[in-house]
C-alpha cells in the first residue's frame, strides 16, 4: 500500500497475468502458447505497442483499492468507463452510494493541502496550477479550510439531529476534498491509457500523486508491457 | 425546457428516429422498411419490449442538456457509461472540466432546498427519504445552508485573490448542491433504463424530478417505445 | 444510396446535429450557444481535433443501413463495439440472427469478384492484397466460386428438404461472401475512426469501397469536424 | 481443458479473485475486509444477486481460451462487447485475424456433425432446432459436408496456387463450420449473462455445449456468486 496525498492511498488488491499473457493472447490462433519470455516474445510486446495493436494488452487486469478525495474520483471516472468496470457510481452499488454520503457510515474526511503544499496559477495556460506560494500564504488558507470544513461538519451533524435526511444534509459537505474509497478493475491497457494523462505536467497535481502510485505499482509486474505502452511514439 | 429544483433544468437539444425506426431496425435483415406506423407495427414493438429484444431501441437517439446539482451528476453518469457518450467527465472534455471549476468561468450556483423541501429520514428503509419536515426547521436549515455557501464563496474568492489555483481554491466549495451543465446524448434503451431506475421511489427525490422532466419530453417523440419499454412485465 | 461491389450497398438513413452540435457540446458550462457557424468556431473545432478532445464529436450521430459480404461484417463489429450500439449481433436482435440464417428469410445472395477484380498477395506485406491479377485466370475463379455456390446453395436446400433445422442446414454455405444487412448507428468519432483504419491500403480491399462509401455520404453534413478529425496530425 | 464438438474445445487459462472479491468490493467503503468467507459474506452474496446490485461481481475476472465453428464465435461476440475485452476482431487484433484466413496459418478445420447429430426443425418456434434426425439421413449430410469441404479446400488451394491472396482466396470456404481460435477475458457478471442466455432450449445447440463447459470450469472457483447469479428469481 502506498500513502498519497495527507490521508489517501492505493493499494494492489490483484492481478491476472504477465507479459506472457500479452504474447499468448496476441498468437493465440497459432496455437503456439510461451511458457517463458523469449527475446522473440519481447519484440512481439514492441510490435504491438508501436503498431497499435492493442488488445492484447486487455487481457492482463489488475485491481487497485484507492482512497481518494471526490475531486480526483472524479477525473478517475472516464477511467472507469474506459475499462468498463463501474467502481460502483450509482444504484446497483451500495459501497460507492455510502461513501456518496446517502447512507451515513464512517466518519467524513477531508484532504486539506498543508501550508507548503498549496500552488499558485499556472504561468502559460489556462488549466493546472504553478509553483507553491509563500508558506504563510498556505498556512492561511490551511486554517480556513479546516475552520470551513469543520463547521461544515457541524451543520451536518446537526441536520442529521434534526432529523434531515442524510442524502440532503450532505449538502453542507465541502465534498471537492472529501475522501471516497472504491475499486478499480482495469485493464492493462486502461491503466497505461491512464497514466499517459495523468502522469502530464498539466493533469491535477493531485491525481498525478496517483498516478505515481498506480505507476509504482504496476512497473514491476508487468515491466516490458509497461515500458513499451509507455514509451512515446518514434522513440528507440 | 422544462424548469427542475431551483435553477436547474432539462432542455431537449436534438432527437433522432421515431417509433418507425425501431421497426425498420428490427425488421432489417427482411429488406423491408415501413414508412408509417401500422398496427402490426405496434405489436411488433410490444413483442420487442416484452421479450427483451433491446437492440432495435438502440437506433433511436435523444440529446438532453441538463443543468443540474453535482451530486445529481454523479448519480446520472452511470447512464451516460451505459450510453457510452462520455458528456466530458475527464480531459478530454473541457466543457466540464470547466464547470468543475478547475478553470474558472461563470460564478458559482447553489442548490439551496425551501423550507419545506427538506425531507426526513424514511421510514423502513436505509435509502431515500420520508416526508417533508416542519416548516420551521426546514426554515432554519434553509438559512444555515445559504450563509454557509456564501461563507465557501468568500474563502473560495480570498483564495483565488491571494494567487490559489481554481483546481485547489475549489476545495472550498461545498460541492454536491453546485449547479453543473452537460450534454446527455443516449439512446431511447439507456434513457427508458434510467427511467426505470430514477424514478423509483427510493431513488433520491431531487433526481427523480429530472427523471420526470426527462420522461415528460420523451414520450410524445416516442409513444409506442416508451410505453411499451416502461410496461411493467406480464402487465397486459 | 451508393452501390458497392457486385450486389452491397450503403444508404444514409438518419443523421442527429451538425457542425454545430460539436462547438455547442464543447461549450455547454458556458451557457452559451452558436446559432450560426463562425470562425470562432471553426477554430474551436480544429483545437478540439487536433488536441484529441473528442467528446464532443461524440454528439454527433449518424445512422446507416449497410447490406455487405459476411467477411466484410465481421471487421466492421469492432465499430460497433466501439459506438456502443450494436446492430444486433445475438439474441437480443432478431433481425441480425435472421440474415445469419439460423431462420430462413430471403434468397441467400453472394458476392462473387469478377474476372478483373480477382487480386493478387502484397509484395511487402503480410497482409492485405496487390495488383489485379490477369483477366484468365480471375475468369477461372469466378466460374469456380459461381459453380461452388450453386452447389452449396444445392446441398443447403436438399437439408432443409430434409428437415434438417436452418442452424444446421447452413454449413453448407460459403459465408464469407454471403451478404448480410444491418443498421450501424454511430458517434461522429467512432465513423472517423472506421474512415482512419479502413481507407488504410492495407485494409481488405472490400472494407475500402464501403468506407469511401460512408466518407461519401458523411462528409457533405459534417464538413469541418470530419476534415479536422481527419487531418494527419502536424499537417498545417 | 473440455472438449466440445468433434475438434472444439474451452480452457480456463487464468481467473483473478473468488467469492470474497465481491464481497469487497460491496463493502469498500467501509474499509472492512473480509479475509474469509462467512455467512454473512454469503448472505451478502445472495441480497446482491437478488436485488440486481451487480457491479461487485465485475470486479472478479475469468479467461478463457476457445476453439469453435464461426458460427459459434460470431454468437459469442457479443458477450464480448459486454465485457468490453475484444478478443481481437478487426485490425487492432492479428491474432483473430489469422484465424479469418487473412493470412495463412494453420490448415483450416471445419465442424462437421456426426451421423447422429443432425437435428430437425423445432416443433412450436422459429427458433432452435428439435430432435435427432434419423441415422441414415444424417450420415448422407455428414458425407455431403465432407465432400462439399474437401471441395471447397481443394480450389481455396488452387486459388492459393494461382496468386491469388488469401483475403479473397478464402470466398471458397464453408467458413460458418471453420474453426476459429481466441482469448475471452471476462467479468464474472457478463459470464452469468452468457450463461443465463446459451444455457436457454433455443440457443443453439453448439454454442450450448460451449455454455456447458464454461459453467463447469467456472463454478468450483466462484460457487456462492455464480450460485445466486443463476438463481431463477424468486426461487428460495
Amino acid at each position: 500500500m502506498l500513502t498519497v496525498l495527507d490521508q489517501g492511498y492505493v493499494r494492489l488488491v490483484n492481478h491476472m497475468g504477465s507479459d506472457l499473457t500479452v504474447v499468448n493472447a496476441a498468437r493465440v490462433s497459432y496455437a503456439k502458447e510461451s511458457k517463458e519470455l523469449s527475446e522473440r516474445d519481447i519484440k512481439l510486446i514492441r510490435f504491438l505497442a508501436r503498431e497499435g495493436h492493442t488488445s492484447p494488452f486487455r487481457h492482463v487486469m489488475l485491481q487497485f483499492e484507492i482512497y481518494a478525495p471526490l475531486m480526483v474520483a472524479r477525473q478517475w471516472w472516464k477511467y472507469v468507463i474506459g475499462s468498463s468496470h463501474m467502481e460502483g457510481t450509482g444504484d446497483s452499488l451500495d459501497a460507492w452510494n455510502e461513501s456518496s454520503r446517502r447512507y451515513i457510515t464512517e466518519e467524513p474526511a477531508f484532504y486539506v493541502p498543508g501550508a507548503g503544499q498549496w500552488r499558485g496559477k499556472p504561468e502559460n495556460s489556462k488549466q493546472g496550477s504553478g509553483d507553491a506560494l509563500e508558506w504563510e500564504i498556505g498556512q492561511k488558507h490551511t486554517d480556513e479550510l479546516m475552520r470551513y470544513i469543520e463547521e461544515g461538519l457541524r451543520k451536518y451533524e446537526a441536520a442529521l439531529a434534526d432529523g434531515v435526511c442524510a442524502e440532503q444534509a450532505r449538502l453542507f459537505l465541502p465534498s471537492y476534498g472529501m475522501y471516497v474509497r472504491w475499486y478499480w478493475t482495469s485493464s492493462l491497457q486502461a491503466v497505461c491509457h491512464f497514466l499517459d494523462q495523468r502522469l502530464e505536467h498539466d493533469a491535477q497535481r493531485e491525481i498525478q500523486e496517483y498516478a505515481k502510485a498506480i505507476l509504482e505499482l504496476s512497473e514491476p509486474l508487468f515491466p516490458h508491457s509497461i515500458g513499451e505502452l509507455r514509451r512515446p511514439n518514434g522513440e528507440a
